[in-house]
């Protein structure tokens, strides 16, 4: 419980009006009314992302058709995205390319990442990670055979667990569900003193707080471009590959755009020079357009004033919370400290999920995860802290006692 | 040489009159002026795809965020998408999805089909087949190791190169050069008859000519969204996978949407009992919608109507060639009988590339292939019989005489 009260709602708007970030908020279509504190699983919509897609659909497609590929620089999407993706992950421009999906993408850095220090063979990684990080991991052990195997350990033991037979450690920066952070450039040193190189997913952490993955000395990444990145459904992932790495990095996905030539048309793969290797298949254009356009909202913005913005949103939440629903049965399943966990927090509540669809109902947005937590995404590009203070406020109603009588909460027919 | 004189100009326009087909030029968005012949590398804007890109990124994404993953049905995309695929290349619509890249699809059906007849363990292809495919088998060879072994055989050579070491016989059914059509039943027989299975590139056969599958009794196939299914440069790519393999077929990109129930976000790894196994990250929903869209230009079309118009069309464009430039220095390097060719036709010319810039200025798009290589793309859902007659026209000036008098022809600074 914190030892002040926490502000009131014209304290909030006092602070949104003081906040130079604010502004930002106008970068977005956001739709009338609503509260949305969902940008960790889809970031909303930057109106330059609508134009741009518009404008490369009609005149780059329609209008250009194949010359675009040259006039308007299609072949250099995803070498121009990841430069943009870069500043934001502490990378150099000719570190990262936007590609494929995050699944994919973690297939090919982990086969890559296992292979370059083989004959070690052990892959590191936590349970309750994102799932398709351990599903990646768990098929390419089916796939690779002796060459791989799994040490799955909670992330209490990871640091003891990384020894000498470890090749790669595999972990999210930010946890999906509960927001914990781990300490990148502590676990990072203790992999590289074992000889293990790491890959880090930032799909949580990539524009919501301040990422140095070359200060960490980290070797590996990749990330997700429709969270907090803003670049719409599905939008294509990135990958980081630090610069010492790149000659000699090899894909299992050996497709026509990581050639050294692909437009020679010739049989024989050869990889290009630097990190396009990683490459696979035709770029998504109109995708990558949108990602573009998106990261353009991050121009002129401090990662470090938007991290401080965050860990008060997170704080205030969490305040308000303790403060206004003492009895209603939440625990709080993040961080409770601001510097270790995301841009997110996490509520756990035996009725979580009925609870968030009640919310939605109220025009606040977060999302449930199984098999209890209610989530709630600070993508501090839009939005402040007024809204924080009436979300909470519109969670009140009905939830005081909502463990003694459970029929006080009307939760519709939608649950199940 | 034709035997009898190709139409004059007023013929074609004739032709274009009756033509059935031709209103569905209507659909698409194509540049005043420009005579488009480039639809087999990246097919013409259709305006129903701009205008769902538009709402999708404005309704479905910026208003309904989250919530459109249920209301507008994203999560159904790659399935839905498929479903709209499937009676083009006559596959039943729980056989295809839309997802990746082909080069990425590629991987995931080799791999998988390779291990699905093994111990069998050579792979057969062709050289000089897309590069793509062959770099992911080479790619394949070099992580599976003993797995996998490539036997890359000229294609007069292949049915004798299909034995019963063969696990997976691996082609590109229209080439892309040459537009060369492989016989799928025979090859597909043949396999068969080894205990092979097939995997079918149609990257330049879907939405181009009538291709039946199940028909052949095929077992795997990839295919491009961006050529002749005209869904926008870098489109998803689809897969087919034959309904009795389905459940035994094991991706090595075991990514969470394959998962049996992606959303319960367990740790372990369960393949989804249908084709949505070979679903890997999160659906490119902007992109898939575009491509959806894009198919409905093939609503009520005949396929038949459209091939037996595709061949017409080829044959004109080389009766033309070879009766008004019969010394100027071009061979045809496709196949002359319409049946044994795709929806394109190509020429070889020393100085292919000077001359696909000089038309191109022209106002006619065709494209060019190392080393000599002409190529000209006959997507019949728009455009006609006068537009190729008037291709040639505007091919001939200067080229009369070209071979021994090379100044007379100009072909600009573009020109490496």
């Amino acid at each position: 419980m914190s030892a002040t009260p926490p502000p009131s709602r014209a304290a909030c708007a006092a602070l949104d009006e003081a906040d130079p970030l604010f502004g930002k908020r106008d970068l977005f279509s956001l739709p009338a009314g609503m509260i949305y504190l969902d940008g960790n699983s889809l970031g909303a919509l930057p109106r330059a992302a609508a134009q741009r897609l518009a404008a490369a659909t009609a005149g780059e497609w329609g209008e250009g058709l194949i010359s675009s590929w040259n006039t308007a620089g299609w072949i250099d999407l995803p070498a121009r995205v990841g430069a943009r993706i870069a500043p934001l992950i502490g990378a150099a421009a000719d570190e990262v390319i936007a590609a494929d999906s995050t699944s994919v993408n973690l297939f090919k850095l982990a086969a890559a990442g296992a292979r370059l220090n083989s004959p070690r063979r052990v892959i590191v990684t936590e349970p309750g990670n994102f799932p398709t990080d351990l599903y990646i991991l768990q098929g390419l052990k089916a796939w690779l055979g002796e060459g791989v195997a799994l040490r799955v350990v909670p992330r209490e033991g990871l640091m003891a667990a990384i020894d000498a037979d470890v090749a790669l450690l595999v972990l999210t920066h930010v946890h999906y569900k509960s927001g914990a952070l781990h300490d990148m450039a502590a676990l990072t040193e203790r992999a590289h003193a074992a000889g293990a190189l790491t890959l880090w997913d930032l799909s949580h952490s990539a524009g919501a707080l301040p990422v140095d993955l070359n200060a960490a000395g980290a070797d590996l990444a990749v990330g997700c471009g429709y969270k907090f990145l803003n670049g719409g459904p599905g939008a294509p992932a990135f990958l980081f590959v630090a610069r010492r790495w790149q000659g000699a990095l090899e894909t299992p996905l050996s497709g026509w755009m990581g050639h050294a030539a692909p437009f020679d048309f010739v049989d024989d793969y050869r990889p290009a020079g630097d990190i396009r290797r990683l490459l696979t298949g035709t770029p998504p254009v109109l995708a990558l357009s949108a990602l573009e356009a998106a990261l353009g909202a991050f121009d002129g913005v401090s990662m470090d004033a938007l991290r401080a913005k965050s860990m008060a949103l997170g704080d205030l939440f969490l305040d308000l919370v303790e403060a206004r629903l003492p009895h209603a049965g939440f625990t709080i399943a993040c961080p409770r400290q601001g510097a270790e966990r995301g841009s997110q927090v996490s509520l756990r509540h035996p009725h979580g999920y009925a609870i968030i669809q009640a919310l939605i109902e109220r025009g606040v947005v977060g999302d449930f995860r199984s098999p209890d937590i209610l989530r709630f995404g600070l993508s501090r590009l839009y939005g402040g802290y007024a809204e924080i203070w009436e979300s909470v406020d519109r969670l009140v109603p009905g939830m005081d006692g909502f463990l003694w009588q459970e029929t006080r909460f009307s939760v519709g027919a939608a649950v199940t």
